[in-house]
C-alpha cells in the first residue's frame, strides 16, 4: 500500500491532519490484571507465598502450565519489520502499531490475547532462535510481515522445532479466506473446483500460501505468476520457494507472461500491486471469478473486472467482497488454542476456509461471497471447525 | 522459600487444596484494546489503511513511536527461570506464573503494563543477545528471579546495550526497599547513616545490590557474608562479581564468620536463608536494626530479634515493617518511563529509597519504618522522585 506519509517536522500537528494519529496516541492496547490484587491476602495468593505451590506444581507436571498461566491463551505476534504493509522494510518499530493492531484485533473477533513482539535481527537463523528462546511463554506464535523468501524457512524451521501452533498470517490468513470466497464463488456459479483453471499474481508470501491451499483442496490447476511471468520448471531464476512452486503448480505447462496466462483462465487471484491490462482481463473465460487484493489499489479496477466477472474481490472495505485476513487469524489460533493443538495442519486451515465459507449460507451472492469482518458468527464458526480438524488430525491436546 | 508443593498426582482435586490453584486457573491476566473496533471505520483507523501512515512516520522520525504505540508503557518481565523466588532453577514454564504475578502488580500499583517474557536459554550471551533482540517492542527491561552471578553480568552488558531501564528486581528492587527501611530506622533511633556498621548476611543478587546502595549512600561500613563467611580481599576463593564487593565493602577489614562480624554490628540484614543462632545476635551493638528478609523463614525470628533489637523487619506481611518489592519496581519503571530515562542510575534508586521513606513521615514507629504495599501514596511518591532525579541525572529524554 502506498502511504500517505504524514511527517510532523512540516510543523504541522499530526494528530489534526488524519485521525489515525489521534486515535493511535498512546498505543491501542493494554494489560490488564484478571484476578484482583485489593489486600494482603491476595497478595499472597496471586504472588509470593502462593504463587510458588503453583510453580512448584508445574515443575513437576509440565502440562498444567496450560491451567495455571496464560500461556495457553496468548499468542506473540512476532515480525521483524521485513515487509510491513506495502511499505516494506521499515524495521521493528516502525512495525509496531500494525502489531498492536494485530494483537487488538485477535482479541475482540477471537478473544485470545496477544503481545506485538518485534524483533531486531534479521538473519534466518536468528529470528528462528529467538522465536524459539521466547515459545515457552506463549500459547502461539503468529508470524507477521516479515519478507519472502525467508519467512518460509523460518516458519519451516519454527514449526519443526516448536510443539505449539506457528501461523505466518500473511500466508496462511490470506490462503484461508481467499479458499472461502473461491468455494462460495464457485457455489453461486455452479462450478467445482476441480474444473477450475486459476492465475495468481505475485509468488511472494501470500501467493505461494494461496497456491498451496488451492492445491491441496483440489483447484484443477494453479499458474502463479511473479515480475517475470509465469513460474514454471523450466525457468532458471528461481528461488527455493518458487522452484517448490513450480514443482507442485502449473501443470498446463504455462509459460510466459500474466496476460498470456489469462487468457482462458477461470480465475484471477492478484497479490502482487500492479496493474493488469483491461486487454488481458477481457481474454478470461466467461463468468470468471476476480480477486484483485493489492491495497490500496486492486490489480485489476472493480469497476472493469464487473465487465467481464461474475464474481469480484478486492481487500478493500468499500467494495462487497472484501477478502480481509481478519476472517481467519482470529478463530484459527482460537481454536487451535482452545484444543492445545500442536501444529496448524493444512487440513486445520481447509476447515477454517469452509467454515467461513458455511457462514454466507443462503446469503450467498455475487456480491457476498465472504461474510463482513464484523458477522459476529464468524469467528466461532472458525473456532470450532478448527478444533474439530485438530482433533480429527491427531494434533489436538485437550 | 520452601514452598510447600501440592502434587495433583495424588489423585486429589487440586482446586481443592489450595486456594491459590483456584485463583490461578485460566492464568492471571488478558491483554484488552483500548481503542474501538465496532465498524469498518474503527478498523480503518486502528488497523489498515490508517495505520500505515502512523508505521511511516515513526519509521522517518523514530521518537514517534513512544507517542503512537503502547512501546513506551510497557515493560518485559524477563527471566530465565534459574532462579525462582526460594525454588531454586525450575525452568521458564514454571517461572511463568511468578512473572504473570509481577506483570499484574506493575498495573496494578504503577499502572505500567508489563508482559511475561520466559526464555528457554541460559549462556549469558545468550540471554543478552535475546533480550536485545526483543528491545524494540518494549520501554523497559525487568530482569526477574534470575540466578546470580548470571544477573550481574546479563544486567551489565544489557545497560550497555540498550538505550531503555533495564532494571534486576531482585537486586535493586530489594535494596531499594531495605535503603528506605534503613533510612527511616536510622532516623527513629537518632542515627546517621555513616555512622553505622551493617552486616549482610547472602552475597547473592539483593546481597550485592543491597551492599552497593548503602555504600552509595553513605553507609559507614558494610561486611557481606556468603556460607563461608565475610566476603573479604584475601579470600582466594570469590567469583568475579564477589571480588568486586570485596573492592568497596568491608572496610573494616573483618575475616571469618558471620557471627564473628556481628558482634558490635549495628545493623543485620538477611538475604540468604539460614538460621543465626541468638547467641550472635546477642552480641550486636545496643538498639540494633535487625532486617531478616528470608521467606517464609527468617534468618533471625521476629520474637528472638525484638530481643536485642529496636527496630525489626522481615519478608513477610504477617509481621510488621515488611521489605516487599512492591514498594519499589512499580514506581521505579513509572518514574523512568514517564521521562522516557535511557537507564535507571543509582541516584534514581536512591531517590526511590528517599521517597519511601518519606512516605512514612509522622507515622514513623519502630513497627512502621516502611509504609504498607496497599499505601497508596507510595507509588506516586516513588515515580515522581524516580522521574525527577532522572531529570536531574541528565537521562530523561521527555
Amino acid at each position: 500500500m502506498a502511504a500517505e506519509i504524514v511527517n510532523p517536522k512540516d510543523g504541522l500537528d499530526e494528530d489534526m491532519i488524519d485521525p489515525a494519529f489521534a486515535l493511535h496516541r498512546g498505543g491501542k492496547m493494554a494489560v490488564q490484571a484478571t484476578v484482583p490484587v485489593r489486600d494482603a491476602d491476595d497478595l499472597s495468593l496471586a504472588y509470593t507465598p502462593g504463587v510458588a505451590k503453583v510453580c512448584s506444581a508445574i515443575a513437576e507436571q509440565p502440562e498444567l502450565v496450560h491451567d495455571y498461566t496464560w500461556r495457553s491463551q496468548v499468542v506473540a505476534v512476532v515480525t521483524d519489520g521485513s515487509a510491513v504493509l506495502g511499505l516494506g522494510d521499515i524495521g521493528p518499530a516502525a512495525s509496531l502499531p500494525v502489531m498492536e493492531g494485530k494483537a487488538i484485533l485477535f482479541k475482540q473477533f477471537g478473544g485470545v490475547d496477544a503481545v506485538p513482539i518485534a524483533l531486531d535481527c534479521r538473519e534466518v537463523d536468528e529470528l528462528v532462535e529467538t522465536v524459539a528462546r521466547l515459545a515457552p511463554s506463549f500459547g502461539g506464535i503468529n508470524l507477521e510481515d516479515i519478507s519472502a523468501p525467508r519467512c518460509f524457512e523460518i516458519e519451516e524451521q519454527l514449526k519443526k522445532r516448536l510443539d505449539i501452533p506457528v501461523f505466518h498470517d500473511d500466508q496462511h490468513g490470506t490462503a484461508i479466506v481467499t479458499l472461502a470466497a473461491l468455494r462460495n464463488a464457485s457455489r453461486l456459479a455452479g462450478r467445482t473446483l476441480g474444473d477450475l483453471r486459476v492465475v495468481i499474481s505475485g509468488a511472494g508470501a501470500a501467493g505461494v500460501a494461496i497456491a498451496k491451499i488451492l492445491v491441496e483442496a483440489g483447484i484443477g490447476d494453479v499458474a502463479v505468476c511473479d515480475r517475470k511471468g509465469v513460474v514454471s520448471r523450466d525457468r532458471e531464476d528461481l528461488n527455493s520457494a518458487k522452484r517448490d512452486l513450480a514443482g507442485f503448480t502449473n501443470k498446463a505447462g504455462l509459460v510466459g507472461s500474466l496476460e498470456s496466462a489469462l487468457d482462458g483462465a477461470d480465475v484471477f487471484i492478484g497479490v502482487s500491486g500492479g496493474t493488469v491490462p483491461e486487454e488481458a482481463v477481457a481474454t478470461m473465460a466467461d463468468g470468471a471469478f476476480i480477486f484483485a487484493m493489492a491495497n490500496p489499489n486492486p490489480e485489476i479496477h472493480p469497476d472493469v473486472a464487473r465487465k467481464y466477472a461474475s464474481v469480484v474481490a478486492t481487500g478493500r472495505s468499500d467494495y462487497p467482497n472484501q477478502i480481509n485476513n481478519v476472517l481467519a487469524f482470529p478463530g484459527v489460533f482460537a481454536g487451535a488454542l482452545q484444543v492445545r493443538a500442536s501444529e496448524i495442519t493444512e487440513g486445520m486451515k481447509i476447515a477454517a476456509a469452509e467454515a467461513l465459507a458455511a457462514v454466507v449460507a443462503d446469503e450467498l451472492s455475487a456480491e457476498r461471497v465472504i461474510p463482513s469482518p464484523f458477522d459476529e458468527r464468524v469467528a466461532p464458526a472458525v473456532t470450532s471447525a478448527v478444533a474439530a480438524a485438530a482433533r480429527a488430525e491427531g494434533v489436538a491436546r485437550a
